[in-house]
């Protein structure tokens, strides 16, 4: 469904998940967009200029979602003729690639029931 | 599928709906929590006591939400012998169903890739 052509663009819908561990919320949206801009910036910094966040915070965000996994999501190498960087593991891709899966699905799957939510708003 | 038996309870995946009208939310899980207290208890005051946030907070949502609607959530009569009182609409129980078959529907469909992540999680 092509959402410029169908959808008065005041009236939006959005489906977002967060995994929690505990008490904590180990995966959500912005976790995600993080290791999107890691995986093409191979940086932390430049994918934090990206998003607008402290170097620190994205690092913080990086450590935290590296912590609560079973397997890290990104790897940093230091020094090198390039001076290091970030890359996004396999797992980190497959994580990204489950997210969307999970947003793409549910959205799709409640398409009806969100059309029909939609038409209870005011124009 | 029963979340007490199946799933470790140190692990949970919450997928939350927010409807916006422009930049504002119209819909979302907190006044669709409030339209349910209201529902069952018939005042804006209880619901707020039940909630735990103050009536100007619950009065400030409930009067958002009937102005991003088609046709009003909640109505609210003052006087009477019973000094009055506010109940859900038809209209404020349709979009609760609605609210609530999105949130099911999705999380449904996902269920395959939500198990997923969660085995990506840190035991």
């Amino acid at each position: 469904m092509n959402k410029l052509r169908n959808e008065p663009p005041l009236h939006r819908v959005q489906l977002r998940m967060r995994a929690y561990r505990g008490e904590d919320i180990a995966v959500g949206p912005g976790k995600i967009a993080l290791l999107q801009a890691i995986a093409h910036t191979h940086s932390i910094s430049a994918a934090a200029r990206e998003l607008g966040m402290s170097y620190r915070r994205a690092w913080l965000l990086v450590d935290a979602l590296n912590r609560s996994l079973r397997e890290p999501a990104v790897a940093t190498s230091t020094g090198g003729a390039r001076g290091g960087g970030s890359v996004v593991t396999p797992s980190g891709l497959a994580l990204i690639q489950c997210y969307r899966a999970i947003e793409t699905t549910a959205a799709t799957a409640a398409a009806a029931h969100i059309e029909a939510l939609k038409r209870m708003l005011a124009p």
